[in-house]
């Protein structure tokens, strides 16, 4: 059990997005970010023979890791949003969990930590490509869509 | 749900943890990451007359943001475990929960995502300081813990 | 002085790329996700009545910091490369330096850390738009990128 | 060039720290992070005979890249400073780039990112230990370190 719901649910303003969407598409990129780390580091302990076709395995998982955790981190935020800031890294997850989850599944059959991560990488793409559409400038202002969200002027 | 479980289970050598704990302390780690993450932008969203008095919370959030973070990684790796390194994130992750606990608990009684993220953070440092005696040397060459982890020779 | 031109030089394949200009922009990468990371605890440190109009900012930064790391991290693996994957997290980062330069930008005139932080923006912003059309598939199979990369096969 | 130096100078509170010495710590982190990524990367493209021997300094040099950044993001923020938390942290990038300075040590002599990241690594390890006995508690109310540091009370 995570506390992304809660996060939502007490944020002190409104927030543009349904919170059951939201919060599943954060725990699905936090998940994705420690399977993929954990995914290259089981690739580095497979027997030596593997390795070599396992190297480019290991660097999608890296960039898959350090992208989702990116992503997670600016949909947990907002105060000020900018509809084309999030969906620009939105945008870069979701190729970084296709790329992922494709080298992944190229291993699958014979690496089970490979076969669990491509899973993890596909469920993620999915969601986010759930919620890319619904990333809208917001609220007052919303032609503006750095102005549109929730902020504060004295 | 995580995937945190099955990638420990899929993992292609001995991991000298029991698994149950282990996944438990990761995921309580990256869920600490989020809500503070979150509870840092939902400070940042409060009353103009209530963000003073929330600013060192804020810093606090993000600081244990990072070090959770970067804990959650160290433990989701196997290969080459070195007993010392693991612990001293483990060390500044209890320190990161306790002080962002500390600051988010003297909020808690005005702030819901402040009641929220310090009971994230105190679950994270209690199951962190449950994990600390654990992480010793392991396996051939324990006396030389780095080289006491599964790792490959040619 | 940052070690990554020699890392570049010292990597064992080809990168179609020039290394003066990918160690720039990794440079400015890394230095405007630290110019960030002070400019959002600077804001946090101003005097009260400043807080309020500060927390876009403060949120701008944050984001700023977290994906020109995972830009970062990106540019500096080769193994393996997929253009595609690599120019949307590039793309995310030039929105993210033109969303945060421009919330700095609005500031500089009373604040010194949002000048100076907004330069780093502006500088990485530009760095990282020289960069974007040079990022192309390589290499025999270019067309199809993710398989265009230095890789080993058994 | 960074604009670490300029950040500091610009910081709108006292620095209990010389901000020349803080100043390069931060870079030298920053840089061994970059250092690490990139040696990882590289290992992963020697020659098949190479990879099984390289995979515990692939999994150093991650952790050390994680580690260093959370340490300098941790020193980038001075509001609300806990000298508890500063240090712990620290204390783990210490550990971190000992660990790595000596694997990639190991591999220097038949591999220059090896013994150019061995190099960043040594270096940040004696700056983190130079500045380790300055982090202090500061200010009104150093002995009880968390609430000794710039912050607001309305």
């Amino acid at each position: 059990m995570t506390y992304t719901a809660q996060m939502l649910d007490t944020y002190p303003a409104d927030i543009n997005l349904e919170h059951d969407q939201l919060s599943h598409v954060i725990d699905a990129l936090s998940s994705c970010a420690q399977a993929c780390t954990a995914c290259a580091d089981a690739c580095l302990s497979e027997p030596a023979d593997q390795l070599p076709m396992l190297a480019r395995c290991i660097r999608d998982n890296l960039d898959c890791a350090d992208i989702c955790t990116a992503a997670a981190s600016v949909l947990s935020r907002h105060t000020g949003y900018d509809a084309r800031l999030t969906k620009a890294q939105v945008e870069a997850a979701i190729q970084a969990t296709k790329t992922c989850g494709d080298s992944c599944a190229e291993h699958s059959a014979s690496h089970e930590h490979c076969r669990v991560c491509a899973q993890s990488c596909r469920e993620t793409e999915q969601a986010l490509k759930d919620l890319l559409p619904k990333l809208t400038p917001s609220g007052k202002g919303a032609e503006q869509p750095h102005q549109a969200a929730p902020q504060q002027r004295i």
